[in-house]
């Protein structure tokens, strides 16, 4: 097992992952029931907000606009970047062009054009990074929405 | 991108796929308020139940004993298994020496021996694998804890 990185290297590992081309995230939601969903969709990191382009009618849309929150996993099992982040706005995919683009400049699709689809603009409250075990101490990279020194 | 693959060929790859050594699962849960959780753990596929093993005082586990459902995500985002389950038991990691066994056997670490570690069989209701936008249809593989025809 390689030796644990410092905050330093875990904050700028997780930034390259984020703003990586075509890079996935597992978004997980849940009802305002506590009904779990987990769902796979692209990603693009702009602003220091996480943006996903969803059918209104998923699951997903419906409860984040029930909730309000999400948790986003990324990368393998073993390298991974975790975000919990609370919904700062919904916006039609047609409806904001500086957002459109850089979605699509970034994720390897475009959802553009597409009724019923919108972004929702995920803002980071806490975000976590880890590998291995020897990792999970200092995984703790954001709290309350501030990075830490 | 490769043609979609049959129901057969999805479900034969996915049971190969949960039995591997050392194979990670995204495991998402929500507290009954509905605020998401999702956590990377170490999977053990036995009998036809999804089984992890977590410290009981972790939200996973919390989230479990008060809703008892999880949804599962199995491989890299383009490759997937997605698996909504409920939590049939759980039980410590020194009471039940058949699962403990069938754990670490396929996992990479050991829980028994852990205080406060318990092991949670989950009970898959609904199973679906795809991997590209090509293969969402056809993605059902089990409805209602049966495999599809």
């Amino acid at each position: 097992m390689p030796q644990p990185r410092d905050r330093a290297t875990r904050r700028a590992d997780a930034l390259t992952r984020l703003s990586e081309p075509a890079v996935d995230v597992w978004v997980s939601t849940a009802s305002p029931a506590g009904t779990p969903y987990l769902v796979p969709l692209s990603l693009a990191w702009v602003t220091e907000r996480a943006v996903i382009a969803v059918d209104e009618s998923s699951p997903t849309a419906t409860n984040l606009a029930s909730t309000g929150r999400a948790r986003l996993g990324v990368g393998p099992t073993r390298d991974v970047v975790v975000i919990d982040a609370v919904v700062e706005r919904t916006v039609g995919v047609d409806e904001d062009e500086t957002l459109g683009r850089a979605y699509a400049g970034q994720a390897d699709w475009d959802p553009r054009g597409l009724a019923g689809y919108q972004f929702v603009v995920l803002r980071p409250d806490r975000i976590q990074a880890w590998r291995e075990s020897n990792e999970l101490g200092g995984r703790l990279l954001m709290r309350d929405g501030r990075w830490l020194a």
